[in-house]
């Protein structure tokens, strides 16, 4: 039930596309360096965020778990990244997060309006990037995955404090602001090898259901994680009235939904609310109760992996579904 | 010498395209309110903001001096006013301001988040349009502008209070920041109506004049305009360090320098600051000074617009230069 009881290694699961990975965090880099000199220490700082490349990766197996994976692969693989990173940084924007991998986020260096223009700024150079392919799939799709992530924050941020949220709420913010992310960079891997409708499809649903589990668990981790393990500013979401699937557990339990509402709305930063969480709110059954919610979609994603042929490259999006459910960080 | 001077009327100059500027207008609003209603008033005040429509005018107007309209230009209007819009949004993020079009930002009515959020969603639906075109000039043109800009307003903030500025890197940033969107509007219009190379390019370099020269005129108005006709909070550029024309002409001047970096740098609002380099500074010079250099942009946009063939649209494109220059608001 632990979150910290991982055996699986990340590393091992993307073995075998290391060589196409490495590829994808080098050239970005290269690339984002190639710019107005003002520019780039903003870059730097920006791509030093990315981590665990798991979307990338995920374009990468997709691809290879239906076919073979062309140039297209790489290409698709930094879009995916650079996209994530935009989001990253405006994320840190709207959280006021200081702490992002365990380094000063560009909000803490800089300020609030650096930071929004540098994400509209990557994002704007994995457009360029995107519409230098011949197959314009994938602008199509990631047009539309940025349109659903600012959707799901949008509403998330409308709903903040909202005690009468649900978890199908919940459920359909998370789908749009994290999972489709994941639904793409799979889509677009099986596409861009040839796979077929189907198999398309199996990626995206996989995808989806894989990055629903992924929110799922980093919820948890903001409430129960270790924050030198995480590498980033905890207890967020409780400070900032997100409600999210533990909370909406503790919410709906007689006798400890109007504590907990009253400890969210009221005064004491981050430290001090999730010090009280955990001192006097049932937060283990919380979060087990979560973890559940997680594991059924991670059971979901497994089914849908069933429609690909079995290959290393399915065994290691497999392998993945066992490191989110292990994942500390 | 007045900014407020015009005899010439925007919707004259625009009559020749006004049933597609009204197309663009009434599509825009019904196409963004065909969204999750959570977004809906948030969306609908982002388009109120949008006025003008000099951008979208200058794709239609460009389009037919080289050749006919067709449906690709109004989606091509459309999208130049949806990445403006989303920029305004983000801007206004940006300089904290509290009105646009004499209504309330959506920062002052939200927060920071909300706008951040609104302005990548109205972004990825720009982009999102431009996709589903099917000849890609416009997405790239759209990636490359929308680059251009953050890079020129990432330069600017960076650059703030740096009296060391100097007015060829103030052109080079309203160039991006500004400018570059004009040019692309203009070059889409001529590209999408069939125009050859000579033509785009021609139709381009009008845009980047006139663009530059509109850039000018607002840096002018910021300072000395009058805040119940140009709709929002004038003094930002002098409160908050930027060093546009007017002010890199006085920083110039012998015994007026030191004064006005002090005044820059010292305490006091927006308003107090106005109110000083109204009093005590050559401000009219100053102003004379910029204006003879939007006038030179003027000139070269006007020498442009001679490589494209004569017409009623041409005539337009030749009237807006003197809107430009005599506009108040």
């Amino acid at each position: 039930m632990s979150l910290r009881s991982s055996s699986v290694r990340l590393g091992d699961l993307l073995a075998q596309v290391r060589p196409e990975l490495d590829r994808v965090g080098k050239e970005l880099i290269a690339e984002l360096r190639a710019e107005e000199w003002d520019l780039l220490p903003l870059v730097e700082l920006a791509a030093s965020f990315r981590g665990k490349q798991l979307r990338p990766a995920l374009v990468l197996l997709a691809g290879r778990a239906v076919g073979a994976l062309g140039e297209d692969h790489v290409t698709v693989a930094k879009i995916v990244e650079l996209l994530h990173t935009a989001t990253l940084v405006h994320d840190d924007v709207l959280d006021g997060a200081s702490l992002r991998r365990k380094q000063a986020t560009v909000n803490a260096a800089y300020g609030t309006e650096i930071p929004v223009l540098l994400g509209d700024y990557i994002y704007a150079r994995a457009f360029h990037m995107s519409v230098q392919l011949t197959d314009p799939t994938c602008s199509r799709v990631l047009a539309e995955t940025t349109r659903r992530i600012c959707q799901g924050e949008i509403t998330q941020i409308l709903h903040r404090f909202d005690f009468t949220w649900d978890e199908e709420r919940y459920y359909r913010v998370i789908v749009d602001k994290t999972a489709t992310l994941y639904a793409a960079a799979c889509r677009l891997g099986a596409h861009y090898a040839g796979g077929d409708a189907a198999q398309v499809e199996a990626a995206d649903r996989f995808g989806l259901e894989l990055g629903t589990a992924f929110q799922i668990v980093d919820d948890c981790l903001d409430l129960d994680g270790d924050e030198t393990v995480v590498g980033k500013s905890l207890g967020t979401d409780l400070a900032r009235g997100k409600l999210t699937l533990p909370l909406l557990w503790m919410l709906a339990q007689r006798g400890v939904g109007d504590h907990l509402a009253n400890l969210m709305r009221g005064n004491g930063d981050e430290r001090q609310k999730l010090r009280e969480l955990k001192r006097a709110f049932p937060l283990e059954q919380a979060i087990a109760y979560a973890m559940e919610g997680a594991r059924a979609r991670l059971a979901s994603a497994r089914a849908a992996l069933l429609e690909l042929p079995p290959s290393p490259a399915r065994d290691g999006m497999e392998g993945l579904v066992e490191y989110v459910i292990g994942r500390s960080s």
